[in-house]
C-alpha cells in the first residue's frame, strides 16, 4: 500500500556542541550463503541470528549515514547507496531532505571508505553531484590504494569493477579532495581514526568533545547481532580479517571502558548506543529514542 | 535550534494481514525519587539504570500509540496525551497526519485502559473530538470502575481528579462508547486480552493472526529497564500491585516462550521487539528497524 512509503527515518541528537542526524538510506535483504563469515559455517550464522529473533536466511544489512550539524557547518559522513543500491537502499536523500537538510546546504561530506555503499550518494542517477557545494574529504590510505592505477591494471576484471566505480565517482573532482590521515581534525570536532582492515584506509571518526563525545565506528562491524557477539568472525566484506579483527577488539574495547555512545554505519536504526561485554564477546545496547530532547 | 522539530517517530511493520503504525506521541522526563517503586529503593533503581546506559536521575517514559490499518478500517490503539501531556508528549496527531492518516479517516479507537496519556488524545485544545468519525471502545471493568459516580464521591479530593477528567473526556459521547470485555475481538483482528493490576481494566490486545500475531502489552510493564529485568518490582503507577505483578509474569513468560512479537506502550520507540528470559526476569530484544519492508 502507499502508505508504506512514508518518508521515515530522521533521528536527531547531540554529542557535544554538534547536533547529529542519522539519516536512513535503507536496507540490504542479503540471502546468507556460505562464505558469508570466512570462519563461520551457514548454521553457526543462523543459529545466532536466530537467537536474537532475526531471520535464518536473510541478513538484513541496514545503512545510516550521519549528518553533522556544528559551527556553521553541515558534514555528512558518508552519502548513502544513490540510486544504485540493493534492496530498499537509495532513501537518504528524500529523508535528509526532510530533516530540514538541503542537499546544497551541505559543506562538508567525509568519507569513511570507498565501498559503493558509502560513496555512490555523491552522484545522482545523472551522474552529476548530489552535494553541489561540498569540499569532499577522504582518507589518504583510502584513496592511494583505489586510486593507483598500476594496481588496477594488475587486478582480475571481478577485482576492477571497484577501481573503476571509484573513477566514475571521483571523476572531474579528483583535485578538490582533501586527503587527511589519521588523528588529523578533518573538520571541527570531528577526528579521523585509524579502524583499518574492512579496507586499508577505513576509518572511524570521535565527534563532538568531552564526556558527550561520539565514537562513530563506521564499519568496524556489520551487523551486532553476528560481529559484536562474535569478534573474531570475519565478514567476506573485510579486506584484511586479521587486520579488521585487530580493529573490532580495539574499538569495541575502547567503547565498553570508557562507556562510550557509539553510532555505527550497520547498526540498527537510529544506530546509535552502547557497547557492553558478553561473553566472550559484546553486546550492543541501543540508546532509548528520546527525539525531540 | 529548529531543525530539532523535524517530525519524527513513524515506524511502520506488519502482523499479519494488519498493517501497524507506531506513532510517536514524546517523553516524560520524569525526576526519579524514593516511592516511584514501591518494593525498591531508589538506589537500587539507579543502579539498574545505570547499568543498561540510562541516566540515574530521570527516567524518560516514551509513549507509543499505535494506528492498525486492516480491512479498510483505520484503528487507534490508545490516543496519547493531548496537549495536556508533560515533556515532549502531544506530538502524536501530527506524526500520525505525517503518517498519512487524517484524524477524521480514524474509524475506530479501542482503549487500553483511562490512564491520562493513553486518553487525553481524544480531545483537541478545545475540548472537541480530535476523531470525529472514529467509534470508541472500552473495557467495561475500566469503564465501570471510574464512571462510577458513587466511588468518585466517596473518593479524596486528590483521587477525584481522574474521575473528573474522564467525565470531561467522555463527557456528551458517553452513550456512543462500545464496552468490551475480555477475549472480545474488538473490531476484527484485535482480540481484548485480561492484564488487569495497573488498573481494574487494564487490557492487552492480540493483532493480526497466525505466526504472525503482535501481543500489544500496552502498560503490562513500564519501562522496560526497570520491569522487564525485575518483574516483581511494583511501579507507583500500578493500581494493584499484586494483580500487575501476576499479569507482567504470565505476559512476558508468554511472549518469551511462544517468541510472540511484542509491542508495549511504554517500550522504547519504535515500541516493538522480542522477550527473553535474563536471570530472574526478563530482557527486552528490539525489533530490528527495516522501515520500508
Amino acid at each position: 500500500m502507499s502508505t508504506t512509503e512514508t518518508p521515515s527515518g530522521i533521528y536527531r541528537y547531540k554529542a557535544g556542541d554538534v547536533v547529529v542526524t542519522a539519516v536512513w538510506d535503507g536496507f540490504n535483504p542479503l540471502a546468507l550463503k556460505d562464505g558469508f563469515v570466512r570462519n563461520a559455517t551457514l548454521p553457526e550464522i543462523q543459529d545466532t541470528l536466530a537467537s536474537q529473533f532475526l531471520p535464518r536466511e536473510t541478513l538484513n544489512i541496514t545503512f545510516t549515514p550521519l549528518a553533522l550539524q556544528h559551527g556553521g557547518k553541515t558534514v555528512l559522513i558518508d552519502t548513502g547507496f544513490g540510486k544504485a543500491g540493493p534492496g530498499t537502499a537509495g532513501r537518504f536523500l528524500a529523508n535528509l531532505e526532510a530533516a530540514g537538510i538541503a542537499a546544497d546546504t551541505v559543506t562538508d561530506i567525509v568519507f569513511s571508505h570507498f565501498h559503493g555503499d558509502h560513496v555512490n550518494g555523491l552522484r545522482n542517477a545523472e551522474g552529476g553531484l548530489t552535494f553541489a557545494n561540498a569540499k569532499l574529504h577522504a582518507p589518504r590510505p583510502e584513496w592511494d590504494f583505489w586510486m593507483d592505477d598500476a594496481r588496477m591494471e594488475q587486478a582480475t576484471e571481478a577485482q576492477r569493477k571497484p577501481f573503476e566505480m571509484l573513477r566514475r565517482i571521483f571523476g572531474g573532482v579528483q583535485d578538490q579532495v582533501n586527503l587527511f590521515v589519521w588523528d588529523d581534525e578533518v573538520v571541527p570536532g570531528v577526528t579521523a581514526l585509524d579502524a583499518k582492515g574492512h579496507t586499508p584506509g577505513h576509518t572511524a571518526f570521535m565527534i563532538g568533545s568531552g564526556v558527550d563525545r561520539l565514537l562513530m565506528i563506521s564499519d568496524v562491524t556489520n551487523h551486532p547481532a553476528l560481529f559484536f557477539t562474535n569478534p573474531d568472525w570475519a565478514a567476506s566484506f573485510d579486506m584484511d580479517a586479521h587486520d579488521a579483527r585487530k580493529t573490532r577488539h580495539r574499538v569495541l574495547d575502547l567503547a565498553a571502558s570508557e562507556r562510550l555512545r557509539i553510532a555505527g554505519y550497520h547498526l540498527p536504526f537510529p544506530a546509535t548506543g552502547y557497547v557492553e561485554r558478553q561473553g566472550t564477546g559484546f553486546r550492543f545496547a541501543p540508546a532509548q529514542w528520546l527525539y525531540g530532547a
